[in-house]
């Protein structure tokens, strides 16, 4: 089995690669070759099987064909500009995360068998706010345009499904925690360092008060996803490709309370509340609940608590962040 | 105030160019000048205003920032590669509904004030069937390119709107009978057959039976529609700008019965039950229904009853429909 991770050097793009090189095989399927892409060539894991790591635009025809070689069976496609970036550069957010995902569908057709492809949708295209528990069938009113992207890029894909050019699985991300290295200017940026500051010895601010509640899960449970997304079958989905997987809504007293659990009482200790209403005012928006009924039923996995994703990110990523932060 | 028609030639927009031009005014301000702009150059309706007939395609940049030229006002957006034409060629429904509305979007970022935008969407955009009732906030999943397209160019003009680069409303139109003209290839061709046909004294057949039900409205509402969204206040709409308007859920056998009260016993005997399951298992994706309950409140006119749709094209397209047919 062929396979393809565009935005391979990203965050997660990297906990799959290695994923698919420790575990050899998707879906029972031996893999036979995989290919990494991103703006910079990305690390390749040590695999068994022989790795390609290219440099290149999504947008760019060309370099899309040769990331999609002849018989590529499934495309991993978690390119793009995220959220803060799309809002301050709109020409940037629509080039990558929807002229990037008309590339790729162009790609999927040069193909002889329709590719499966994942790809990484987000929370962030729903608006709805705290109180909501957004339904399966939930609409999305995007209210950013990292959001809007997404959903068109759901839509594009979706059809193409329909029309048999490609076959489709979007996860809908929820906030991805504990995420490794720095605090960044995201306005979720808190969501993280309220943790993971605190478990590198830091002292941090949390700018929403301990009710403030999170659609959330662990890195671990998202690669999980992505690769029974991967080797599901697609039929029960029907037109509708786009999925809420079953996250964990969790409060900010909840992630505190683990941290302490986790960390002691001296990490609990680093963390201290310092509202900030620009910061609250865009958070507020983002639903802090699915129901997600429908993902349990076509077998993705449920998020565990959040005690396990603060051990998740002591096990895999704390080391790594302190050699990082250290080079600061 | 200068208004632009996208998509002039077509049937509707030769409706609301005659109205613009009979009316003089918009939302109590005067119209001063109206550009027509589709891929023939329209014809111009008798106007006490200037009016400029344009030809051009409307992914070209420059033909588009032609048509748009500095201080228009309001864009109608009627332009479309209509549904059977969209699903029997891919990228010609994706180069005009994707890219055409793509290239308005920045025609309308350089003009000096944000112009208000009114797009047509379609019912199309929606799957569900004979069975639902649409809420407001129901999800679009559709089941053809067409829809996809609208529903990706909904999501495009609402971001657009809320960054400031233009102030749109989306009229997610149902289907719109009496079409005047000729039966054509169009899955719904049927809808404005069975009832047009007799009135020109020509016998037909209808594929589904007298209980499927239509999400219908006729041109003249569906202008009055096009003219309140012009003219409307858009901060009640908040995030979500696209709008359900108020249509009529009609069987055919409503049709037939009204048909029997405008033409007589006659005009309804030309009507045979001739069932294609080819045309019925498409036209069985559409909703019958919808609540719009928001467009209510936010004073889009309710679509009259059956006999009135009919009577409205006796009034107004029947005399053009028989000389046009007489040529043939």
């Amino acid at each position: 089995m062929r396979i393809t991770i565009l935005g391979a050097g990203g965050f997660l793009g990297r906990k799959l690669a290695a994923r698919l090189a420790r575990d050899g095989q998707l879906g029972g399927q031996p893999v036979t070759a995989l290919t990494l892409f991103d703006l910079h060539a990305p690390p390749a894991p040590d695999a068994a099987f022989p790795v390609r790591c290219l440099a290149g635009d999504l947008t760019d025809a060309a370099a899309l064909r040769e990331a999609l070689p002849p018989g590529t069976a499934v495309v991993f496609h978690l390119a793009a500009v995220v959220s803060a970036a799309a809002e301050a550069d709109f020409d940037l957010g629509m080039r990558v995360n929807l002229h990037g995902t008309l590339a790729l569908l162009e790609a999927c057709r040069a193909l002889d068998t329709p590719p499966r492809v994942v790809f990484t949708s987000s929370v962030a295209s729903f608006a709805g706010g705290q109180a909501a528990t957004v339904p399966d069938d939930g609409r999305q009113v995007p209210a950013n345009s990292y959001g809007a992207q997404k959903a068109i890029g759901e839509l594009l894909l979706q059809d193409a499904s329909r029309k048999g050019f490609l076959d489709a699985v979007s996860i809908r991300l929820p906030t991805v925690i504990v995420r490794p290295g720095r605090p960044n200017k995201a306005a979720s940026s808190f969501v993280s360092g309220i943790v993971r500051e605190p478990l590198l010895g830091l002292d941090t601010t949390c700018p929403v008060g301990p009710d403030f509640a999170i659609w959330a899960c662990s890195p671990r449970r998202a690669v999980d996803w992505f690769l029974h997304a991967a080797g599901m079958d697609t039929a029960p989905l029907g037109l509708d490709r786009g999925v809420n997987p079953p996250g964990l809504s969790v409060t900010v007293g909840q992630l505190l309370a683990a941290l302490e659990q986790v960390g002691g009482a001296e990490a609990r200790a680093r963390v201290r509340f310092q509202p900030d209403p620009a910061i609250e005012s865009i958070v507020a928006a983002w639903p802090a609940a699915f129901a997600a009924t429908r993902a349990r039923a076509l077998g993705f996995a449920q998020q565990e608590d959040a005690a396990a994703v603060l051990q998740a990110f002591l096990a895999d990523d704390l080391a790594a962040t302190r050699v990082e932060r250290a080079a600061d």
